[in-house]
């Protein structure tokens, strides 16, 4: 396709910088974190310094009936932003508009900023902007909105699409439309900006974010417990969940804790088959309060060791090695992630079942989890040099799929479909749901050039 | 139309006491709140029992292209569920199944539960869902997800669709599609959940619900403020949302305030221009430290009374005369309500607004907000005996919606658009947004016989 194209319009109407066709650099533009082997080569990346400019870039796209694959900060980990061969990647790392508004509360954003970014912008406001995932440094906010990113504190605060009160999105056919606004109850019309935060790029191109920011958060205050049985830190989460609301409540187990001991040398139990980090951001009295019962419950498990601070760097010490977590894995190897989530009563079965799987095909699967949502993240840890493992583990990643959707559960939390769940979406949907989808999609996109073969 | 149907082929599908045909009982199901004047009258009237009898009723409206208007519990204030002229009318009145599940936080409902009886059940387990329209107890939880209903908690707990895990929906040819579950976490697919809140029985008819609960809701302490100055009353509100999240904010007008004590005599303050409603439910300690601040900032702003109380029945007491608004100001009157929302700082203005218009048209317009939100219920209150003032209110009802539009509001902050509404949404949305909104429309309701004339 690439071959057929002719260029040169599009490189008249924007500026040269903008419009990348040379080889080398184009190559940058080809993977995200989910690194897919099968993805293509872009014909050409438009780097958009605004919505006009998207604008013309998905114009000359549709009248080509060209592949158009959004891309933020290509941190995503189900293949949402892997090039397809002779597509037009549009970046939006140089759309990164940023203005607080004290009085409403609010943030209007462009897409390009990373979610770090606006924590920071909001924060000098005495503000807060809550959805954490554990990428924040180096994913962008619009990436956020087209997956519904979770992260650690969604456990209490929600997640992305919560915080969305508008959006301004280029559609398929170049024209745009600006959704809700910077209001915190508007009910006119179908809910379309819900429609757009989590339709990974398959529905349109994201270019302003009106965000609702929430008053600076208080001091947390930490526990950490570490249990020689999965099954007693499983039972724990349960036992919390069902009383009280921490604001984080994640879980890794040996695998990981070793991985991270190895990367940090923080002193972390090696022996542990699974430790809890958990915080709770109560008015300090209630916090220690909460705190302490929930140490009572993890001691009633039969915890082997309970720690707790209400010092923040302590704490932020404590949640570093959760965050680190997936960093730490991949010194270890070549990480397959897996973002599958259950009720939270079938925990206990999907860990279970994880672990029989991980015996089964031979390889090392580690498990970190926003445990509190029942949202996993098991992570097979390969050899790349080891090709036959390379095999089991994908026969291992669908078995844990399969597992998960006889637990009711779900194949993505929060990283989204993408390209590489998506041979699974129509056994967790069913025809019926997959059809409604696709209604939808053709409805907005009827030459079906925005992300193709990713998300639906 | 109900001339022409003959409708023997649904009698014999349906028991017969769900299908009600006799024209006297057919007229209770003609209106809402709203009390459309052109509302018309409905060939059949289906109580269904269950999604599948909601899936027979569907076909057959379907096969015969009859308009269907679904309807919970009627309370509507925008005649989204008045009738249709010979049209189907869908009551969800006996779905009331009901199953908590404490372990998963989550409820199972059947739509017609009244959102008070979703409180109870939950409460029951030590749990809470906190959406609280006004009219909680004569609303129907189908209703409330429809509309995306709001209430005086949404300041801090947000809205109905923050509450939504998973809906049941009978589509417009009668299939139905199982969207989301008990997980809280879930990106797989297009967000269609969120699709199918506040869309108002134009894309679907909504047969159960899958709830997301919170544990028990603590203590509250409140504050009541009056204040001899408006402007005084919502500087304080603006003020307060600048830095702390109370979990209730709400304001009540002069005249409001009268028609509350000529009702129920409750010793309030009628010099007052404004009175301000406020709770906090942080821990005890906190709660009591914000209400002192607030009584500070409500001082500071020159407020004539500010009483508080962290006794629960005396709190209950002020808010009752919030919740008794409107019904105190029904007996004044035939009434007219707005439901029109802006960006906070707004407020002012749009309040000083609507007092010209009200002097303007010779109309009194009292107004009870949930300020904290900028979701204002300007209610025009009427002499039924007297058409032309009808005629004058009906233009300032206009004249506070282009208000509310040239201040960057919304035209509803949570009652919908409904039938009254539908003249201006695209003064609010533009062209290309009701566009889109069309597109989705037509790709789920290509025959446009769901609720035809209502929401978009
Ligand atoms: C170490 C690590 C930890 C992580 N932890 C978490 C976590 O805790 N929680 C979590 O949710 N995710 C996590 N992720 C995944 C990833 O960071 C998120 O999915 C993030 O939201 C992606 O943002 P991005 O800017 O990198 O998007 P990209 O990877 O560039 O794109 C993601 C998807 O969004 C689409 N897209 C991007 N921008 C736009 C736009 N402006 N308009 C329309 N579509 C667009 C793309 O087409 C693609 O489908 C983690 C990733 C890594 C590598
Ligand atoms: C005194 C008073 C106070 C109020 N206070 C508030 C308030 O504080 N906040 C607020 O948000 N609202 C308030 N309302 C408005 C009203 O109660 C809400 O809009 C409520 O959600 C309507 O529920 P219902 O069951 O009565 O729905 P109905 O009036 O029967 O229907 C409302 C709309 O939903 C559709 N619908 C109903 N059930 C279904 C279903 N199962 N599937 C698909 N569509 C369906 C109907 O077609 C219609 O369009 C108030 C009303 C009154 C009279």
């Amino acid at each position: 396709m690439s071959q057929t194209i002719d260029l040169s319009p599009l490189l008249a109407e924007l500026d040269p910088d903008q419009v990348v066709i040379d080889p080398d650099r184009v190559q940058g533009y080809r993977w995200d974190r989910a690194e897919d082997p099968a993805a293509g080569t872009p014909a050409v990346v438009v780097r958009a310094g605004s919505t006009a400019d998207v604008q013309v870039a998905m114009r000359f796209a549709a009248a080509h009936r060209m592949p158009v694959v959004p891309r933020g900060a290509g941190s995503g980990l189900s293949g949402g932003a892997s090039a397809v061969e002779g597509c037009m990647v549009i970046s939006t790392e140089r759309m990164r508009e940023l203005a607080i508004d004290p009085s409403t509360r609010t943030a209007v954003v462009g897409p390009g900023l990373m979610n770090a970014e606006v924590k920071a912008a909001a924060s000098e406001h005495g503000l807060w902007y809550p959805p954490d995932p554990s990428s924040y440094e180096f994913c962008s906010i619009g990436g956020n909105i087209a997956t519904n990113a979770g992260g650690l504190c969604c456990v209490k605060y929600g997640v992305t699409t919560d915080y969305v009160l508008g959006l301004t999105v280029v559609l398929a056919d170049g024209s745009v439309v600006r959704l809700g606004g910077p209001r915190v109850k508007d009910v006119a019309g179908l809910p379309l900006t819900k429609l757009f935060v989590g339709s990974e790029g398959t529905l349109g191109i994201v270019t302003e974010i009106v965000l609702r920011l929430l008053p600076k958060q208080r001091r947390a205050a930490t526990l950490v417990a570490t249990f020689a049985d999965l099954d007693a830190a499983i039972g724990t989460v349960l036992d919390i969940t069902a009383r009280m609301r921490p604001s984080m409540l994640e879980l890794m187990d040996a695998t990981t804790i070793g991985a991270v001991e190895d990367d940090l040398r923080m002193g972390l139990d090696r022996e542990a088959a699974a430790m809890l980090v958990i915080q709770s951001d109560e008015p300090a009295g209630t916090a220690a309060e909460e705190i302490e019962q929930i140490g009572a419950l993890c001691e009633s498990r039969g915890a082997s060791e309970v720690v707790s601070t209400d010092d923040p760097d302590e704490g932020a010490m404590f949640v570093t090695a959760r965050r680190a977590a997936l960093v730490s894995l991949e010194k270890q190897g070549r990480l397959l992630l897996e973002d599958v989530g259950v009720p939270l009563p079938r925990l206990g079965d999907l860990l279970a079942g994880i672990a029989d799987i991980a015996a089964a095909r031979d390889v090392t699967i580690a498990v970190v989890a926003h445990a509190g949502d029942g949202n996993t993240h098991p992570t097979l840890v390969l050899d790349p040099s080891d090709p036959a493992m390379a095999e089991r583990a994908q026969q291992a990643y669908g078995e844990i799929i399969e597992l998960t959707l006889s637990l009711g559960g779900t194949i993505s939390g929060e990283h989204g479909i993408g390209r590489l769940k998506r041979p699974w979406l129509a056994d967790q949907l069913g025809e019926d749901v997959m059809a409604l989808n696709r209604k939808i999609k053709e409805a907005l996109d009827p030459f079906g050039i925005l992300n193709p073969g990713a998300g639906i």
